[in-house]
């Protein structure tokens, strides 16, 4: 008798549910709802606007999520709720709302309605960059030792300095909440009605650590004498390693998505980590990367390093029982459309347009049959900052090389090579600081659907590329952390890693690098890796203080 | 009574005659005409194909612009005849044909019309490339000290790589031809009945020095030992200062053009150089950029000095007297083209269409309210190489500081501001050399046409700039030359210095420099140097790397 999960990934737009066999790993059937109310990042439902770096979401369209996509795959597929044995939800972060000690969102109340900071704050909200900023410096100055764990450097994506935006800017609500809890955690306490924590989201996006804990006290009290009491006020030290069941589902959610009550839910996980166990990944060594408009690279680790420029390390925090680290690049698919929005001419879209092929298409037609350093260009990749090895947002972009000769394929190109090496970069600098990549694997738009730039990436990195074998990865990750959650004795699994091995799966295309183009681009990095020394490492600052005429 | 002066300029694609008041530089008619044959780099009539490269002229047009333009600037103006004391030409250089010894050009003779070697080779012909690097090695290694008067290296463009082509390809027509001669002086030669040469053409480009003559038979033997006797075999030794009379109009002339027999000719003049006199420059110190899509800059120096990058120094090589310094940039008009041939979207179009005005005055709308350092960018303007200080043809293009908000005005602006700062560069080196630049006049399309940028040059080099009076600059310029060598006893001048102050012209419009902007310039232009430096200097030779891989 075949047994059932369901995996269901909350992305920045919409939600999907998948419904897989637990024992082949087969998609029996799968369902998107997009939210209603999107990103609200001009203004609120009620017409109050928003400044500026704001980005807001609804929490009720995480439950049409729930009420419409679930019980929509268990139709198409025509399986009976009892056979499905476990849920898991993964979710973009840190993406964070505050709630009332039931948790209800306070969004919900009619006194809050056009409050923005009763809002969910979407990952992407950067309205908190300046308590980013102070909360960094403070942290350097009291030489806190977990800032190494981020690679020296705390995003203003991240969940302390979100609550710190909210407590400065709405005293009010701050008083008012009694949690401040990450959507992924939400979604499962309404499932479960038990709130829960995870660790992945507390490790990557609140600065938990699984042997120290949270920050201390005095370092909250040093940002803010409110702050304090954070943690035991807001959060909770209660923290849940990956995979851990969160509870069964509720009566209330039984009736409203139609599984049976009690049915194993796991604890949240990002939706990006969640790839990892996607694709099969079992051991430590093996580093993905989920390529779209910006590249997260995942890794396990059996010790704790302090890599240089890492988003975190985080034990359990992708796979229990192993360190996890994430890594990544700020900008790669947006440079490209960066590129197609400002500078590529007018005849190439109605040459596309004549041929019928999308913009995209057309450049990797024109790019792909030239030879590495046929463009005779570098770039470095920091259009969007350097979120990686360097952790430097100061850092801009840089091409080089051009002439008269110099076509916009060539620049296309250089831009996806700059991306590329930046990879290299990545894997080499875990090298370096004892933690080796010893495989690689690819998800992601990106890896879905340009072959182009994947053999550009295999022949850079010299590794062949494995690419993630299912379409919605988020929420196959899901279902498999959904059938660890529920056990064998349900049908499921009680060992992760045995889960990831059977449902996670890859696609038979591997990208095996050329020895010859290896043999460029080994020349071609090394022009690079001057270069980004040179201008990243402080040999000439000319980016920082460009940066600091312009924004005079 | 009036006299007047008539000046012919002869450009690369027409020929334009134009009539000079001499005592008041009042400009009484002008007229141009097209070359019928224009530029042949494809084929010659005879549909014989040229190979990459190649840029030839029929030297036939050139006598019908004698016969069409100067009668039709007689007729426009009513001016009578023997009132016309005196006329000029300048010419683009080094443009060069092979004739008999009576100037018949060997491409007239029926047996040559399909050689190609017996054309005219217009100065952008650029297939003598190799003979010019191999004439660059064994000068440099046979330590002539004349290199040094051209920045260190010759351009294929010149007269002793061409000459060294025709003999290495077409032997017979080098056996066949008794004269290599600089079309503007074949031109004074067809209107007086004498052969002359000029220093103008002789010094910038077939490496005479009024001291030391041209280089020693024994270096041209070193090249190929059939061309060791070349400069008396097929050029002259016989070099005449710029503003000599070479002699007068010849009956047959007189008949041709409507002049009187017997008028006054000076001897050519390169275009470029011509613009001097005509924007009044009469002294040393005073530097003019001709702007177009290359810039070339003219100074006068009482000293000869071997400045580092430029691309000569001639005695009486501008006015005669002084020494004539030459300097270039390779890449400024041609440089925008780029951009906005390659790297301006679509949207831009769109917009300049519905405004109803071309994309350059789009562009500079959207760029002008920019204060400077806003776009956070800086360029190295090399995308031609470097023409100037550096002399250095394998250098590449460098743009800088982009992000994800940079817009295609925001390159556009720091294109304008490289070649600016490439500007600055060349007029240190000047002062670093012992050559001040006192003064900056600037003449060509881009002065006449883009305020913006001309704006953007006065804050870079924190000089105010002066404008060329005359739309037809050169043709002026040719037009005092003709009132010189007529001399003040027919009504023209007997120094050319006040010729110069009272025929030339400059606008009322002068671009003052703007204390704040100059002085943020002052930080970005440090910037640009720095960069320059490393780039250009040796500590990071990537360009020529990247060059090198791409000739792969």
């Amino acid at each position: 008798m075949s047994k059932y999960a369901i995996g269901i990934d909350f992305g920045t737009l919409s939600g999907r549910a998948l419904l897989v066999d637990v024992k082949t790993g087969e998609e029996l059937a799968t369902y998107v709802l997009d939210y209603p109310h999107g990103v609200m990042d001009t203004e609120l439902p009620c017409g109050k606007k928003l400044p500026q770096d704001w980005a807001l979401q609804y929490p009720g369209d995480y439950l049409d999520v729930l009420s419409v996509t679930v019980p929509d795959v268990l139709a198409q597929s025509g399986v009976n709720p009892s056979d499905v044995i476990g849920v898991g939800i993964d979710f973009t972060a840190c993406t964070i709302l505050p709630t009332l000690a039931d948790g209800t969102p306070l969004c919900f109340l009619e006194e809050y309605e056009c409050e923005p900071h009763a809002y969910v704050k979407l990952w992407k909200h950067h309205a908190a960059q300046p308590h980013a900023n102070k909360l960094n410096a403070i942290a350097e100055e009291r030489g806190e030792k977990w800032l190494n764990n981020y690679g020296g450097k705390i995003s203003s994506e991240w969940a302390i300095p979100k609550v710190w935006q909210l407590l400065d800017e709405a005293p009010e609500i701050y008083e008012k909440m009694d949690r401040f809890i990450e959507a992924a955690d939400w979604v499962v306490w309404q499932l479960t009605g038990e709130e829960t924590r995870n660790a992945c989201c507390a490790g990557y996006k609140a600065l938990w650590n699984k042997n120290t804990g949270f920050p201390s006290n005095e370092f909250f009290k040093a940002l803010d004498p409110r702050l304090e009491n954070v943690i035991d006020e807001k959060f909770g030290r209660d923290i849940l390693p990956l995979g851990a069941k969160a509870g069964g589902i509720t009566a209330k959610m039984a009736e409203i998505t139609g599984l049976d009550e009690g049915t194993a839910v796991a604890v949240g996980v990002i939706d990006a980590h969640i790839f990892v166990p996607a694709v099969g990944i079992s051991k430590e060594g093996e580093m993905l990367a989920i390529m779209g408009t910006s590249t997260c690279h995942m890794m396990m680790g059996t010790v704790e390093k302090q890599v240089q420029g890492i988003c975190g390390v985080v034990a359990d925090g992708i796979m229990p029982g192993l360190y996890g680290y994430e890594a990544g690049q700020g900008c790669v698919g947006d440079h490209f459309q960066w590129f197609i929005d400002n500078c590529l001419p007018k005849a190439y879209f109605s040459e596309a347009k004549e041929k019928g092929m999308n913009i995209h298409r057309l450049l990797r037609q024109k790019c792909e049959s030239k030879r590495p350093g046929e463009t005779g260009l570098v770039a470095l990749d920091w259009w969007n900052g350097n979120r990686s090895v360097l952790a430097d947002a100061d850092l801009t972009g840089m091409l080089l090389g051009m002439t008269l000769q110099t076509k916009p394929e060539d620049i296309y190109r250089a831009l996806i090579e700059a991306t590329a090496y930046g990879t290299r970069m990545i894997i080499e600098t875990f090298d370096d600081y004892g933690v080796p990549v010893e495989s690689f694997y690819a998800a992601g738009g990106i890896a879905q659907k340009d072959p182009m730039m994947m053999q550009i990436y295999a022949d850079v990195i010299n590794m062949p590329i494995k690419l993630a074998g299912s379409e919605q990865g988020g929420a196959l990750g899901s279902a498999i952390f959904g059938a660890f959650a529920a056990g064998s004795a349900a049908g499921g699994y009680d060992n992760i890693f045995e889960a990831a091995e059977v449902m996670g799966k890859v696609k038979d295309t591997v990208y095996i690098p050329d020895p010859e183009n290896a043999e460029i681009y080994d020349k071609l990095y090394a022009e690079y890796k001057i270069l980004h020394d040179y201008f990243g490492r402080g040999d000439n600052d000319v980016m920082k203080r460009l940066k600091a005429m312009k924004q005079q």
